[in-house]
């Protein structure tokens, strides 16, 4: 590689529309990064929605959902790369020789695997479920990312794409030569914003305020808030979650302090945070709303940029594939 | 698919040359069924020995042995398509959603897998070889092969391919309009042939009559070989396994039956056992081992032949993925 602007890789399973959670969790940094000159890469992971009825019926949708959304928010297809997963085959090849890397005992000790195995729905877990960490492997290697923005639950899964790295140039690459980087987590102190109903903000239960919600949505979303009986507000997040991470939410929308917006609406109770919360979410996200609302009219002008998203991940991926069977002596 | 004729999909792993335990036992009936006008695939093998470093240190060596083989037995690239597993992204992307309808436990289960992990002198089992049940439905479904020559060994493996078809169809395929065939085992009669050293006959025992070998080589390694000290030759495979070889050996390549060659042969003995054998290996061999070495003299061409059947499978698999991508509904 050439280039010395870092690469990253950051992506989203086409699940549902994103929220303020993801925004101030994820996508605000990789608008941030990508200003700053980083290349990078979204994928758009649809393999990994395969085991979900409902969603894989509508597939093409969940896949525009996120297009508009990353576009609304500033991901801009001439500096950064957004592609599906399932339209990358060197991508998707890479997972054979990167399978012969990693033991059936370290896909079993994943704690993210682990974890998903224990909350599946499914009557049994699926060889895709448990070889996920090596696909993940894929998405970041095969444009040789050199970060990727995790939470911390997510370490496990990169140290698997960093052990893949290591062993494929151990026994591949010339020395001192590496094919692959190993990519360095780029932890993010996410905000933990609650759902409106002082749960986890979740894409499937309701309690999301959406990037796409209009004024009004926002307003009755909040409205209906959980709070608490406490009159005097304040930014206690350990004692007072649900009201703490709605002065958060306002916090963030404003760039201000969190403690310091709460002592300012003090008495004016939870009538008065909620409007704050509201008219601060409103005007944050009203050009990131319009621009959607706008892009949301030519689903063929949308299709493109997915498209050509696809065409130059599959330059890189293609790119990436020779020099791998160049490595490996499998080019005939 | 517009084509009546039947598609056959065989292949081999890159390990060594082949010998004629392989010729009778697979690649005689791979060319009789070519001729017949069926489509035949020949895949080689090659991420299945990523394992093995010996021979992943010559990949392309191995692989043009094979080709040599392939061709000079009569395997006609004009009919029918060889290709190397590695060239083809599409038949190997066709792996994730496979994986998808498999599950872990059936994984585990399958006899083959177990074998070979039992096998294995690997100190972990990979998950290129845990999940290597799934590329074979890759490699044998990409191009919606009807009939698959197996041994009763790979059945449990077959069984797999045929279970990911029928998932595929069920969960995906419009109702009547299967995506792929459930392919059906060919299980061929394969002659037990055993080394000349009364082991099973293997590319890397060196007891084993490659169609490679010159009429020296051949009358040298008969001479070697195991019989008894019963002097009056028979055909008795329970009770003298290794003369009933040698006498099968030479019913095969003269198209006799074995135990009316055995009573000809008689009180002749084992000399003259070894003379008829090696005649008659040398005649049958004789016109494969010409134009073999004929082969053998233009790389390029080889290669070049290699990069038509693996451009030919590519179009069928871009083919094939095209459709899976348009019945998951994954076209964006």
């Amino acid at each position: 590689m050439t280039s010395t602007r870092p690469r990253i890789l950051t992506g989203d399973r086409p699940t549902g529309r994103l929220h303020v959670g993801h925004y101030f969790g994820s996508l605000e940094n990789r608008v941030r990064l990508q200003n700053e000159g980083a290349e990078v890469y979204v994928v758009i992971a649809d393999y990994q929605v395969l085991t979900d009825r409902d969603i894989a019926a509508n597939l093409p949708g969940y896949v525009e959902e996120l297009m508009l959304d990353y576009l609304a928010v500033g991901i801009d297809p001439d500096r950064s790369v957004i592609f599906t997963h399932s339209a990358v085959p060197a991508l998707n090849q890479l997972l054979l020789p990167f399978l012969s890397l990693v033991s059936v005992a370290e896909l079993q000790r994943n704690p993210t695997v682990k974890d998903e195995i224990r909350h599946s729905s499914q009557a049994a877990v699926s060889g895709l479920m448990f070889t996920y960490p090596v696909h993940q492997a894929a998405d970041i290697l095969f444009c040789k990312a050199d970060l990727v923005p995790v939470g911390r639950d997510q370490l496990p899964h990169l140290e698997i794409t960093r052990t893949v790295a290591r062993r494929f140039n151990e026994r591949y690459a010339q020395p001192g030569r590496p094919v692959f980087p190993e990519p360095e987590a780029l932890l993010s102190a996410a905000p933990l914003l609650l759902g409106t109903d002082g749960g986890k903000m979740s894409k499937s239960r309701g309690n999301a305020i959406q990037l796409a919600a209009d004024a009004d949505e926002t307003a009755r979303l909040i409205r209906g808030a959980k709070t608490d009986t406490e009159r005097h507000i304040s930014y206690e997040p350990e004692r007072r979650p649900e009201v703490s991470s709605l002065v958060l939410l306002a916090a963030l929308c404003l760039e201000r302090e969190p403690a310091e917006l709460a002592a300012e609406i003090g008495g004016g109770g939870a009538a008065r945070l909620k409007q704050v919360v509201t008219e601060a979410v409103n005007e944050r996200f009203a050009a990131v709303r319009a621009r959607r609302a706008e892009l949301a009219h030519d689903r063929g002008a949308l299709r493109e940029l997915l498209r050509r998203g696809n065409k130059q991940a599959n330059a890189v991926a293609d790119a990436t594939l020779d020099e791998v069977r160049a490595v490996m002596d499998s080019v005939y």
